[in-house]
């Protein structure tokens, strides 16, 4: 398992770096920032995952997601992975969407022609990469956790329930909380998945809730002024799925609030003093 | 005097704004950003200027800044200008090289054909907007302080130098402390004010605190992996002139930080803090 270091810069005392290997799960090479904070020779840190939404590389969140701060204070590892495969030979949406294709991988395996070959982004990022990151970087894979927004947020919601004792903590910002029950998730678990719907249910919070998915807690923070909140991320379903189980919500709709990246980073350092929390 | 938002986004509880209007001091339209910070109704707020450096627009520092916390948290405005005109008409440097005509401005007013038309930067940095800021903006205009990063250090500290009673902080991240002794100076105050190299003094900090300049205190970051230290920054040719006059310069060394925003961004907080402390 090569990594070949595309950029390094110091940033709070630690080390903001970018990575490009060859992925077995997708592939393509696949290119990923890590945060590495100040530590002490021979520490090993805990992990927090943040899985970005349509259209977004690595950079975005590396670049404007504010975490570092934090992250050098509370000492955690962060690790941001790609949205999709991409390079020679990998499918788009026939149209081009911005909502499926590249950038727009939806953290799942797909088994639908001609996505089956290279759309394997959920073997990439609990597999494959966390043994990357654990071979390369001083990381604890005993104390990792997971976030992210809007379809990353979708894929940490998932990936956190599928994986209730891997992940110590799981948070989201406007995530996508059913994708069974809005348009990109139509579009994006038929078109890798296929239509029968209940091979999506494993990809989709609410489903798995109801089918008996638990995690002791979960923060999602949602801006009321989102564009996408009614059609597309609707975190009621979440909240309705939620109530009555162990599964301890807090849902903290904020008011004003976007889509964007001035939205995550207002609120990132309460999700990573949440994640510290539970990563002890 | 009109103003066109381009965006506005919510972020920190307050406003991240992105605006355009029609400036006559570059006879072109110019784009900058403003952040206003939360607020009671009716209050007026420091505003502090950040002048980007080569290459950068307004976006850069906006997105990468990480100035919202503190500026939220200590009431300070936050305003980023462009770093030259452009649009139809424009010239840029001959060759398109990156460190002169667009994107390249040096916060001087040019006097040499053909640039002496649009590159009015001096004029448009110091006089039409911050007229227009405070017409627009809760700005406490008796309360302004500038900063900025490489060729924009330069502009911070030269317009520092020349009006010492209207910023009441002044700062830098890598700045071009002497632009008659490098070669990026060299080609821009060349290019826009013309061989003599007497009218260059009044736009390089080190002549004209040798000249006679001066300001209370200097607050200048300087890593010491940046690639452009040794050739274009020469940050103790700042040291020296300082040396023996009432100016205290507070110049450090940050190791292992290069010329990048992750080394900004670190660092930013600092100077917000240090600035408000004179802002009051």
């Amino acid at each position: 398992m090569t990594l070949e270091t595309l950029s390094i810069n110091r940033a709070y005392g630690g080390a903001q770096g970018v990575y490009r290997h060859a992925s077995a799960a997708t592939g393509t090479e696949m290119t990923f920032s890590v945060f590495v904070p100040p530590h002490a020779d021979g520490a090993r840190l805990p992990v927090v995952w943040y899985l970005s939404g349509l259209t977004c590389t690595h950079a975005n969140v590396t670049e404007k997601g504010e975490y570092r701060r934090l992250c050098a204070e509370l000492g955690l590892i962060f690790v941001a992975p790609d949205t999709s495969p991409r390079g020679e030979g990998v499918p788009d949406d026939p149209d081009g969407a911005y909502d499926f294709g590249l950038g727009a991988g939806f953290y799942v395996d797909a088994t639908e022609a001609p996505f089956a070959t290279h759309y394997r982004m959920w073997r990439y990022v609990t597999e494959e990469l966390p043994a990357l990151v654990a071979a390369h970087f001083p990381a604890d894979t005993a104390r990792q956790s997971i976030m992210g927004h809007s379809m990353g947020g979708h894929g940490a919601l998932t990936i956190g329930l599928t994986y209730p004792d891997r992940y110590k903590a799981v948070s989201a910002f406007s995530p996508i909380v059913a994708p069974g029950q809005v348009p990109w998730g139509h579009k994006a678990l038929g078109g890798y998945l296929g239509a029968d719907r209940a091979l999506w249910r494993k990809h989709d919070a609410v489903a798995l809730i109801e089918d008996g998915a638990r995690l002791p807690a979960l923060l999602v923070d949602q801006g009321d002024a989102d564009q996408f909140l009614e059609a597309q991320l609707k975190p009621h379903l979440l909240a309705e799925a939620c109530a009555g189980t162990v599964i301890d919500l807090t849902l903290r709709m904020q008011p004003g609030y976007d889509h964007s990246y001035y939205f995550i980073s207002t609120f990132m350092a309460d999700h990573l003093a949440w994640h510290a929390r539970r990563l002890g």
